[in-house]
């Protein structure tokens, strides 16, 4: 998979200390999995290469370097993000019944349900065995226990995150501060997860520390807006996902909950109709679709996001960074809002 | 529900303790599910009080006492075990499709499978902010960064031995020394855990720190094997589980690998021909519970969960330990294998 530009040098380091952390012994199929997953191996245990972008991580190292810290010591910090993050997509994927994941099959459709909500809770695991290996790249004690604590915090926000997000699913009545909240917990959190560790492991003030992790936070949700986007209007070679995928399962992610409070547009009761439905058929989708485009919910959805990444570049500016990562920075703010995939 | 007498001094501290953790806050309804599982609260948020036994937490406690440490220093570590039990549980029921828990519905019942994914999540992450709580409890920074990773590691190799139980389902060729070795993991590691964190915040030395872990891991087989018993022969009214219930889950529980490899019992080839079955009606479980007795199942688990209660008290008599609570612990052990719930 592709990486912007000024993340991909990060993503090879992140991906070899991964590969170290993950046991290799028995019991089958525990690390087989996990393995899977992260892309290593294909499901018969042969080498293959499927990981993902690797941003949260990447971006962890970013902020580290941007800060004056060196990359080596905040590894730990970024692996153990990375994980939190792959752990949740493997406990997703079973929550949405999503079947493919970049183009393989997801872990629970290759070992059942059972077998993957063990692989997500292996994945957990292991990501608290990591942020602690900050100790041994010489983080001082009191800098190791911020950090475990921000990992976990934030761990569980996310996990509040999802909860609102499958609670919001059977309601109509979401409004857009609603959802946008859902997400900032859901993606957000993590985000500024990433940047609060980087931070922290190059020793920044605690005013400095905040201010970036709330401009991951800030970045993040722009992240899901586009994300949102392209499980609507993706390019299916790009994205792995069918067009539409998300309208089939009536998810009510950002384009919907615009339209469906949209009180200028006419199309906010056919969609309500539709949605409220028990399943939709392919011309349910293309009346979505439609209605989508009636209320305008591609513009208002790139103007939402783009907002967020001003506000978030313009924070950034405000900060004494290292010129070069700063610059990087702002490229890879760009990236997380073009990106078809 | 009812504790071992010498522990039950311990349930109500660490379950105070718990209650001050839980966060009180929104978002509906992940917070609700963890109260309701923690058995504090009914299905509609109403008190309650249907808390477990809490025999891990107290185990950690009386092995802190013993080893001469105070009690209140381990709060955070036993509270940190008894959040790992209970997430265990919690995922546990979703993979087992088990409907009630101590004459209760299980979360998945009452919220779906994928909010009960989020709610065992939560209280992982909640373990592991937990058990940073050390340092505020006067614990120096190394012995807390050594319980952290006690307790991550523990967690681990529980989910391996989850897996190896999972995996262990659709085979009838486990033999004995292959299902000892995935309950030493799914539940000798979490009494391990138990007994290692409650020495070590005493301050034990690292030879006693892992004898007494090594003596949790036995007697946390031990009960294991007990459980697998209640799981078949228990009072439905004691146990909350039907009689044979394990039976027509066709779960290899030790009476089951103990029959289904004895080369002298003429029930072998029935019960392999009985658990080759995809569903097992009434009469099937009656002939398994035939098959057993003749095998003297029953008499052979009892000894073998004998044996490993007195090689742990042999090498509990080997350590220098407060006497009160050494004898406490002898109680303790007894109760663990005599339980009927």
């Amino acid at each position: 998979m592709r990486t912007a530009p000024p993340l991909a040098r990060y993503r090879q380091e992140v991906d070899e200390y991964l590969r170290s952390l993950v046991p290799d012994r028995a019991p089958q199929p525990l690390y087989q999995m996990v393995r899977y997953h992260l892309g290593w191996e294909d499901a018969e245990g042969r080498p293959d290469h499927a990981s993902g972008k690797g941003l949260r991580s990447s971006l962890c190292l970013l902020t580290c370097e941007a800060a004056g810290g060196e990359l080596r010591q905040a590894l730990p910090a970024a692996a153990a993000v990375e994980l939190v993050h792959n752990f949740s997509l493997v406990h997703d994927d079973i929550q949405d019944r999503d079947a493919e994941r970049h183009h393989r099959p997801t872990v629970w459709k290759l070992w059942g349900e059972a077998q993957a909500i063990n692989a997500g809770d292996a994945i957990l695991a292991l990501a608290h065995l990591t942020i602690l290996r900050l100790g041994d790249e010489g983080v001082s004690a009191p800098m190791v226990f911020a950090a475990a604590r921000a990992l976990d915090e934030r761990t569980l926000e996310m996990v509040e995150g999802q909860t609102l997000d499958i609670w919001l699913e059977d309601r109509l009545d979401v409004g857009l501060p609603g959802y946008i909240e859902m997400i900032e917990k859901k993606t957000g959190a993590l985000f500024d997860c990433a940047l609060t560790l980087g931070a922290l492991v190059a020793g920044a003030d605690s005013a400095v520390i905040q201010q970036l992790g709330s401009i991951g936070r800030t970045l993040g949700t722009a992240f899901q807006i586009r994300d949102d986007m392209l499980g609507i209007w993706g390019d299916v070679s790009k994205t792995g996902k069918p067009r539409g995928a998300d309208i089939r399962r009536r998810k009510k992610s950002s384009p919907l909950v615009y339209a469906l409070n949209d009180a200028r547009s006419g199309a906010r009761h056919e969609l309500r109709a539709i949605y409220g439905k028990p399943a939709l058929d392919d011309e349910d989708v293309a009346r979505v679709l439609s209605c989508l485009e009636d209320a305008g919910a591609q513009d208002y959805c790139v103007r939402l996001a783009a907002e967020r990444k001003e506000s978030a570049l313009v924070a950034l500016g405000q900060l004494e960074l290292k010129p070069r990562q700063a610059a990087e920075f702002r490229e890879a703010a760009e990236f997380l809002l073009e990106r078809e995939f």
